[in-house]
């Protein structure tokens, strides 16, 4: 077995072997993620992270091979993180997908990876992030995170998107309800998708309305694009307002402060996941705490004096690290 | 405003308001909360716990509806809470839902709430477990846990149940791929709802066969029962079946296996809450924590080591932790 070390050089010059690897050690938590990740870290920053979102059969994956073919044709390499957590045989549905799709897979500049990871420490929007940062080191110049639109987790992932394309359909019913969930605020480009069909032009003037309607501090106005992703039309434009999202945020303070954003939430997201496995270890040796899972479901104890309690050492570490920090 | 002894002793003595104003004190982690849930923790441990899931337009909310009111029949007081995590407005959606069954709502030993909370720390399934104790100190008999069986947060809401049903529906296309997402093990009850569609029979014999290929060391063999919801049909054989299971858990150790695993992983649960509370505070404080991110943004620094040097102390706490448990 090569080492890590012997993998992450091999993925750094070009392999896509090793890159492959490298994503299924890190999505599984397997000996020498960690190490690997470290080391791959500064050579990360380069690439350009485009979330796309939209309720299923609002044609994202077929949107998200047109972009990447565009985006190809001007120069860029692209990664592909497919990401579906509803289904644990999105894996298989999205290879289907892909297969239709040879020209892409086909295309050396293009990597595609499905994630439908479930229940592991961390979950599915660390297996993403830690992906990311992979596909960023090994080169590629965009790539892009295609998610549907629904749970916490999802939106998580989509937020840590540079920019957001949120795609709507019309004929859906809630079309403007659906995206009314706390998500409409995170999308940079609209896209009414499937544009054919009646009532496009509805949702576009209903988009805007709402769009008119949020107040927002930004000067950026969220482009709304009609594309028909099936046939290629209006995606040309639509690549056209992402790099010019990009431009507006390289222009200013924005990516920098997006990117900021992101490495906070990271950092604390592993600090919580670093602790928390500590709290398991913990809890693993200490044989009086099945004693108290016994008198907790027995109602003699409440849980909540047992948890005060063993966190109460946390408390104190976390009063002496401020008068320490207040002192140096 | 009251104090909270007073809720809860209001609540305790048959208040409905007060109880409504404890539920939303404990979603919204308001003052308070944690006295409420203290106090009434020795009131609980009466109510059984039957968690419905099933995709998008299984019918979900209509068979709650008509569980509820065959357990009424036999006398037993229910209380619901409908959660879905997908939707910011299925409060709404539901509350429309409702008012369709206003015999449901008008009914007094019926309660019902909808619960759509999303990025609060802890998040739903707290907010659901919180709710679900009230109602329980309250006396409800039987809580009816209603969640879409989508994504990781649902999964783990409907694990916390005594009894799990899982609806499919002939027609979706998927209805066993979607049932196979690791959802397949949890199910104690199987319905196929709308049976009087077409391919019912070949569902519920498609669903015999998983079960029958899936090992279990259990010696209860999960029902598969055939309803119309929204004729009543098959729902009395339904509650029976759910009646059954639960004498089969109370026969055995099944019930307390449960319940006992149940408060292990809600203890593990509120201890991660409560040390993610000081992490996020420690960082706040720690004025060193934006010049981190800044270094981590220019790939001056990496993410990894900045976690392991924060989280030390805590692997040395625990050590200690671990030879002081050893002594005693």
């Amino acid at each position: 077995m090569a080492s890590t070390k012997d993998l992450v050089s091999e993925a750094l010059s070009g392999s896509v072997r090793a890159l492959a690897k490298l994503i299924t050690m890190v999505e599984n938590e397997m000996p020498g993620a960690l190490e690997a990740l470290q080391q791959l870290y500064p050579k990360t920053g380069h690439a350009y992270i485009l979330g796309i979102t939209g309720p299923p059969g609002s044609g994202k994956s077929t949107l998200t091979d047109k972009i990447t073919k565009e985006l190809r044709k001007k120069g860029y390499t692209v990664g592909i993180v497919a990401v579906d957590p509803t289904s644990p045989f999105s894996g298989g549905a999205l290879l289907g997908d892909r297969l239709r799709m040879q020209d892409i897979t086909n295309d050396e500049g293009v990597f595609v990876r499905s994630m439908a990871t479930r229940g592991t420490l961390g979950g599915l929007s660390k297996a993403t992030a830690d992906t990311i940062k992979i596909l960023d080191a090994f080169g590629k110049d965009f790539i892009l995170i295609e998610t549907v639109g629904v749970g916490q987790d999802e939106v998580d992932i989509v937020k840590t998107a540079d920019t957001t394309l949120l795609i709507s359909v019309p004929g859906l019913g809630d079309e403007i309800q659906a995206l009314k969930a706390g998500i409409m605020e995170i999308g940079d480009v609209f896209v009414v998708n499937k544009a054919d069909r009646e009532g496009a032009d509805r949702l576009v003037a209903e988009l805007r309305l709402m769009l008119d309607l949020s107040p927002s501090l930004s000067p950026w106005r969220p482009p709304i694009i009609k594309t028909i992703a099936t046939l290629g039309e209006g995606v040309a434009e639509l690549t056209e307002k992402i790099l010019e999202h990009r431009n507006f945020l390289e222009r200013g303070e924005g990516l920098l402060g997006k990117r900021n954003e992101r490495a906070r939430e990271e950092i604390i997201n592993l600090i919580e996941q670093e602790i928390s496995r500590y709290v398991h270890k913990m809890l693993k040796y200490d044989m009086s705490f099945d004693e108290v899972i016994e008198q907790v479901v027995a109602r003699k104890k409440d849980p909540y004096s047992y948890v005060r309690r063993i966190t109460e050492p946390f408390a104190k570490y976390y009063q002496i690290y401020k008068v320490d920090k207040a002192k140096s």
